[in-house]
């Protein structure tokens, strides 16, 4: 299939490559800056660098939008595509209708975090599909399938579900190990020490039935001595200590919903 | 090194195999429950379960208390043990002092998170070693080193604070997964989608010099309408709402701190 991409930041980098080692063709890059549009059709067969919206020339039929969500919407009412041309991007969390300016349109969201210096193996990155039609669905999942093992047909409801709790598994837990990192580090201790507990922490969570059966630590045992000891050390870091609390909180509650419904 | 433990749950259950394993002899196991004392002697070469305290026969050098947090002061006041014994405990968030009816003390913390069920390479786990004295810290550092790679002398202060770090990383990240498990589950979206995703951030955040460095998401991004739309969404789960917001709300602070200081 002839594939083209508007954008050519980390997502467009890792689909791009990975989709023309599958056998389809990329055939022109869009960026706002020629270097960067040139930088990814370096990496490709034979695509054409372009800064231009006109593609009604392009011989794709798949167009990826990858670009910052907030660009989404304006760049794609300004694109000017070839007749019965699939359009779609990339988001987490922009609905279907952000296209809507266009006929066939459709999302491609790949739960995965990327960046350029960083090898992903896309085969193993669940793919979300959503599109306008049967028709274009089954397109676009072919396209996936060709790329990765796990593909998924979700709407947008279900996408923007999947994306908060990524918010919560994935960026909020970096977050915590950000503040982890700032407490050590202030007291001249290794973050490093931590890392070993970490990791068993996640293997733990991602092989239990529910992380929530596998909690741990002073909130889980009501110890409330430490928990004032802990609140009282990070009377110093407001910002963390408000996330203590409101964990803390959740963390009690959930155990007593879990209880209380056994 | 002779060796006794006091407790025989799960802390207990690799130390006390890793010393074995090391060359060190395991005297006396001592549980309120003769049947779980039994049950770790039961994997000890020569080890004698038992339900007294009174241990001043026992032929051990050092004498582990590994019990609950809130039960290391009780059962250490009433402790018999042989003159010039070491006591120590394995907790993280206890000082040296809850032990203080004993002259030689110590502590060693495994900063690592133990079920019966699940293998530990002990090699790799950090120990935090605190003594009263010199000596005995001497001692308690060399036994450490037979069975770890990683021994850390630290006080009680340091130690306090890796436990507060070891929270926010391990127990608060866990709840952050559990939140993600119910988000999916009720919308009917299998969470091990988020695998993958959860896999990566972690490794990112470890590898990296510094987690908030490789911070990503709506709040870095100061995407408010993103934001705003997950916390309506978040209304129905009042707990995980609040923690959005208080997370949100630190990883804006962090980000403006950092900025500002460059």
């Amino acid at each position: 299939m002839n594939v083209t991409f508007i954008g050519a930041g980390n997502v467009a980098w890792h689909l791009a490559q990975a989709l023309e080692d599958a056998g389809h063709m990329v055939q022109h890059v869009y960026s706002r800056r020629i270097q960067t549009a040139r930088d990814l059709a370096g990496k490709l067969y034979k695509a054409e660098p372009t800064q231009s919206l006109d593609l009604t020339a392009s011989k794709a039929t798949v167009f990826f939008v990858a670009l910052p969500d907030q660009a989404v919407e304006t760049v794609s009412a300004q694109l000017q595509l070839p007749e019965h041309a699939i359009l779609i991007h990339t988001s987490g969390t922009l609905p279907l209708d952000v296209l809507s300016k266009h006929a066939l349109r459709g999302v491609f969201y790949p739960l995965q975090t990327f960046s350029k210096q960083k090898k992903v193996n896309i085969s193993e990155v669940p793919l979300c599909i959503e599109a306008t039609d049967d028709a274009t669905a089954e397109i676009l999942v072919g396209v996936a399938q060709s790329i990765s093992n796990t593909v998924y047909l979700i709407n947008s409801h279900e996408r923007k579900v999947l994306h908060i709790a990524a918010v919560f598994a994935c960026n909020f837990t970096n977050h915590l190990l950000a503040i982890a990192h700032q407490l050590t580090m202030q007291e001249g201790l290794e973050f490093h020490l931590l890392s070993p507990l970490i990791k068993e922490t996640i293997q733990k969570a991602l092989v239990s039935e529910n992380p929530a059966a596998v909690q741990t630590g002073p909130a889980i045992r009501h110890d409330t001595s430490t928990i004032d000891a802990h609140l009282e050390y990070l009377s110093a870091y407001p910002a963390a200590q408000q996330i203590y609390q409101s964990v803390t909180q959740s963390i009690i509650e959930k155990a007593g919903h879990r209880s209380s419904k056994s």
